[in-house]
């Protein structure tokens, strides 16, 4: 059995195709970023107290006001159907205990999925350059019970991400898009990556803060901002509406060079009042703690569940959140911290 | 002969098993605070005193009023019938001129160690969630002639070591641990570390600072707390009857990502007025003379002692210790230091 | 196609003869410089702003006065003969858009690369001892049609490249330098590199501020004083009538330990009112933002104009510059920047 | 031709013997302190002035008020014997032009070596606990013509260098020490390093500030003090009597873990008016301007000569000293400097 993440991302690494596996790992361009976030998480030092009665523990949290079982979310990733034949299905099943974050570029459609998981789902959103169309994608996910939409900010266009520019990265036959519109729910074959194409031609490069007014106005599910990085943007987030915040860099694959976000985080954290989640890099539960160290609420996993999703199904993206929330666990035993309450900046100074 | 401790390891690593070698040497989830504790000695750069006397010198000091031959201590660790068919006894042997720390988890009864010995022994304790039994053992230990109890305060559940897991890491059939309990003196077989189960059942994970003055209280020997990296932690050790502080991350092998022990030491020592020992990574006598010009009185050697030990029973043991009681004399006369008095902190400053 | 520089250096590594690439390839002494040039922009961390409308962006600015299609220009180097039959005839082709600036050390003479080119082209100044022979290349380079003089301040003497030593580096009988003096426009063959034998020569080493003066008396161009790392420095050059710097080492060729560029750059940016530009280890489009975001108004790029002039011609060289236009153009959409002037050091700070 | 240290190193390689080989090349224990020493320079960034007139350059200098024709010294190193037949005399010959400093433990008698060098030689003296013996070298290095004593003072003990210890380092049959006590001439063949060995038996672990007042008594030489890295001890090293200070570590072989000569070079600078010269990791002429520039007046290079003797003799080690001198040379000119009293602290700083 899989003792860690890397175990799972081995075990993923031999089921995938060689395209599938490239989209996955991959960061754009030098992959500067994507390789600092996992580092900037492990050069956080920890200053455990002892002697702290740590025999009744709890991961629970709640985030937007919704119980959770641990403050380990899953983030919203394209494609689950390239890790296996499941898709998002078998990462919702996964999810239970915890909120799962459904893509707009999912292989599922998004009513089986909030059908099916039984827990909360919120809906990540991309912005058409067609508004009637984003608004009618918008009022899908609502009417199909989703909680909250994610809003990704950090996208107007997509970084590059090599590997899949030079394997002319395309959905395969048999997997299609049906949260897109009808008539571009498949990546177009283009001597490129076809979803950089996908995304130049249908996505708006032109959306902007008051454009949060907007959604806000068309929707009365409460709106998280994903992809902020500075403390004005955090602050113009809130300004403008925003119910919480993700701090990320959408997993090193957008601006390459970008700051890792352990490094962003704390300036997120002290801009705003709103709750700050953060994905990057998490591959223990030691960097959940140093996530809520460092002020966040919660975190979202990406490739991890992915990882475990394609090496064993459901069952497979449940034991990426299992090893993520023992590890948690373990480490805030070590510490001294019987719940997520008791953590804070402490743990991070001497 | 071994010139070096990595001489002693290389050698202890043909002896050993497998399982037994990595039980040794692991340390928690990505041995990251493993390999910072080695690290970070080595970065802290020396600024020797030249043209003074040392044609007279001595590494004589004393640890809680007992005089030992050098400022260098045998740390606990369990399981030396692991290394070596002589075990505990081998260590004990070897341990003549200095205090040797005796683990609860030996596979040596602690009255035929202090027997062999014939020098200070300190009773390394873990405490049962069976109070009445933790009570017998400290009884048990103080009638063995220990002069010390040493309070590990760092392990309210055991850190996962995966190599352990990986390994489903129990003990041989012929050794037991005769200072446990006589219904838990094995190791259970199980699919992961047949320690971790075996501490999960058994040990009290409510400990905090009270039940310290509880100990103090049942006992006439002085406690000494070991486990500790953090300034606040070390005031309440003291405010709550400790003797001395060993600061500590087990080696590596609990809170992954902690602190390495020369980061924390010198809070620790602006702390409290206690005496202060420290442990982890100390591979030169060098690395010796650093934690004493940072304020550690004395320090503890752990894997060393035990690749001495696996290498060549007693004489290997000794031998480690000889060759950091060597590098230390040379270390200091290159210093400038004629006795461990001389050492300040001066010597770690331009 | 070459998706990325380090495609296009591949590809020249296998076109070129091992002597020019060693040329090309060569930093002085350890290379030092050459590496710490590419690493020092990677160090740069980005925090990018989001929600920003970047749906009409231009890369245009304009330097000196000539608008240009990015703040990429193409450096001075030497002897493009040895990449490609076209030698500074095919780079000229491929820097329409921008301005090239041609070497005194050209296999081309600049008359036919003015012709070539369509463009602005500036001229590259070497000082001979000879102050006639100076005068009248200047004249010459006025005459056909160059728009600005580059004058070179960090090679007193040239900086020893071991590998052109070691390979006794000189031109092949094909190849001249036609900008160079008629007695003197090859490469002597001795035992050490045939550059830094003309360099010794036939340049000036008593060159220093006054004569900035006289060069602007015997010239109408406006002059760009390239090779500058210091403030003080930058602030003479503007004091004898510069028009704008260039904050180079000389691509690790001149100085070994020279402080790489993008260190620098802010000193000289502080110190002057002058247009500033970089080069130096520019390895992507990013990195054309971390400039700009330091305050250079351009930057300028050498080996890679060169590794597609190798590889494949004109066409190459264009390549090599269309892939940083295209990165910085991507670069700059995902940091909320929709032309040049909206780059600014809030892009470096959290 | 070697171009550079490197290649000396590496011809030198070619012809040692193993046992010599390792003596010299080897630093004590991990060898921290001998890495450290090249690394420290080599971080130290240059910040070059242009447009100066450097034509007309010198390297000339005096340290002791002796010309020399760069500040580049030949430091004390034992047993030339090992690397060439010529032994100190093939040193002697390479050093015209400079200050040979000849050490105690060399394999040919100070007289021969002063009768062959022409130049000045500053005779490296270690104390023998003897005081009547080492009164009697200082008496003969006087009475030969040496021009200065160097006096180590980081050497109390021999710091252990443990490929010596494995090799059970001694001299060769045909090899002695003729400036050393006549019954004590040769190394012990031991099972140790029969350096360390000898050290011990003989050289007075006591010496102190007060013996340098000693010293002074029984010589008219000017006294230099060579082992000096701390502010207080190069203001006691004044206050007793010396002339000049030597900044060393003893390349890396004494207490290992010092910090690197670089790093405290600036210290003992600010602490006294002495004339203060540096050894240890300089491996480059720009190292030379590198100590200048932090306020040495002259370095020392060890290793360096001796690789350039084991190539070829006399030759061989000139031309050590001529690469040295070569790239100080053109460091100077790429720096703006065209003596060395133009170099100073703004050469490392922005």
């Amino acid at each position: 059995m899989a003792v860690n993440l890397n175990d799972l991302r081995e075990l993923a690494y031999q089921n995938l195709s060689s395209s599938a596996l490239d989209y996955y790992r991959s960061g754009s361009r030098d992959e500067r970023t994507l390789a600092r976030n996992e580092q900037a998480w492990s050069e956080i030092e920890l200053w455990p107290r002892v002697m702290v009665d740590v025999s009744k523990r709890t991961l629970e949290t709640t985030v937007l006001g919704q119980r959770i079982d641990a403050p380990i979310l899953v983030a919203p990733t394209a494609f689950h159907g390239l890790a296996h034949a499941d898709a998002e299905l078998g990462t919702a099943r996964a999810a239970r205990g915890t909120v799962m974050c459904l893509s707009t570029l999912s292989n599922t459609a998004v009513e089986r999925v909030v059908a099916t998981v039984g827990g909360p789902v919120w809906f990540q959103l991309y912005v058409y350059k067609d508004r009637g169309a984003a608004r009618a994608l918008v009022e899908r996910a609502e009417a199909a019970g989703c909680s909250a939409l994610v809003l990704t900010v950090d996208a107007p266009v997509l970084g590059v991400r090599e590997r899949d520019v030079r394997n002319r990265f395309t959905l395969p036959k048999h997997l299609s898009m049906p949260n897109a519109l009808p008539d571009a729910d498949t990546l177009p074959e283009v001597d490129d990556s076809g979803l950089g194409t996908w995304f130049a031609q249908l996505l708006d490069e032109s959306l902007s803060w008051n454009d949060l007014n907007w959604l806000a106005s068309i929707t009365s599910l409460p709106i998280v901002v994903k992809g902020v990085v500075r403390h004005d943007d955090a602050r113009r987030a809130q300004d403008h509406g925003a119910r919480a915040i993700v701090v990320s860099n959408h997993g090193g694959r957008q601006l390459d060079g970008s700051v890792p976000t352990a490094v962003a985080l704390p300036h997120v954290v002290d801009a705003t009042d709103l709750e700050v989640y953060v994905d990057g890099g998490i591959r223990r539960g030691h960097d959940v703690l140093r996530a809520l160290a460092l002020g966040a609420r919660a975190v979202l996993v990406g490739r991890p569940v992915l990882w475990g999703l394609a090496a064993n199904g459901a069952a497979g993206a449940r034991r990426a959140l299992d090893i993520l929330r023992g590890e948690l666990d373990e480490a805030m035993a070590l510490s001294g911290c019987a719940s997520v309450e008791d953590v804070g900046d402490w743990l991070i100074r001497p």
